[in-house]
């Protein structure tokens, strides 16, 4: 695993910040990541099959509180033009106090440096507030998300 | 240039079928796409880019009429988990007769192929309906597309 930096405090932070590690690490443990989906309800999925879409993904960013993974998220994209921020996951226990901000500071600064003009994401409800903060406004110019999930 | 098929009339189609063909090719001619795309006012890119852009996709779509690039689309994503499509787009002389709905199907077919569960795109305004067609739909349980752009 790959560490590229020391987690610093962010300035408003209440709380006291853990010894965090910060990796941009394709090459994660597959139970490691669903470890932390399933930390927020999400499904598990097949083993190989995480380790291919971190493979395949152009910037994967990791948050370690020693052994155990505590923030996620990846981008996909063509590392030109596009990327597209999915996943982005805090263990409940670390939420509120700035691993989310972490995660999506590390991860853009990544994309931002092939000068990939366009980010995007599909942002829950009641998240949009939080990814305003790194720039991101919702539905420019009238441009509708949409999802087709096969049956 | 690999090509896949040859292109079948729509069955409500008002007009002659030109003699299309359907390519899945990601080693396009930039000058093609950049002149199928400056035919809708795109802007045009960096033909070194344009080429990395479509080599990095998960899939490409072009329909021609003999040497002349007519439809576009292509895909990016992880090959396992989510695709996103970008740069639909169709001559203008050549829209109105099944040619936007032959490159949708065809890459929904090569990404359905990969068993990729799910399909997003972001719909200019006026465009939901055509996406409609083929099972997308509009925010689902209230998730947004957000952008941001890079100053």
């Amino acid at each position: 695993m790959v560490l590229s930096g020391i987690w610093k405090r962010p300035e408003n932070s209440k709380d006291p910040p853990p010894d965090l590690r910060i990796s941009h690490a394709k090459d994660l443990e597959p139970d490691a990541v669903q470890d932390l989906c399933a930390s927020v309800g999400w499904s598990r999925r097949e083993p190989l099959l995480v380790s291919k879409a971190l493979n395949n993904s152009v910037a994967v960013v990791s948050v370690w509180d020693k052994d155990v993974m505590v923030g996620f998220a990846r981008a996909t994209g063509d590392m030109v033009f596009n990327a597209t921020i999915w996943d982005v996951v805090v263990r409940p226990s670390y939420q509120r106090c700035g691993v989310g901000l972490l995660v999506m500071r590390e991860l853009l600064t990544e994309l931002d440096s092939f000068d990939i003009p366009l980010v995007t994401l599909y942002a829950d409800p009641g998240t949009d507030g939080f990814y305003k903060r790194f720039g991101f406004c919702t539905d420019p110019s009238g441009v509708r998300g949409m999802f087709r999930e096969k049956l």
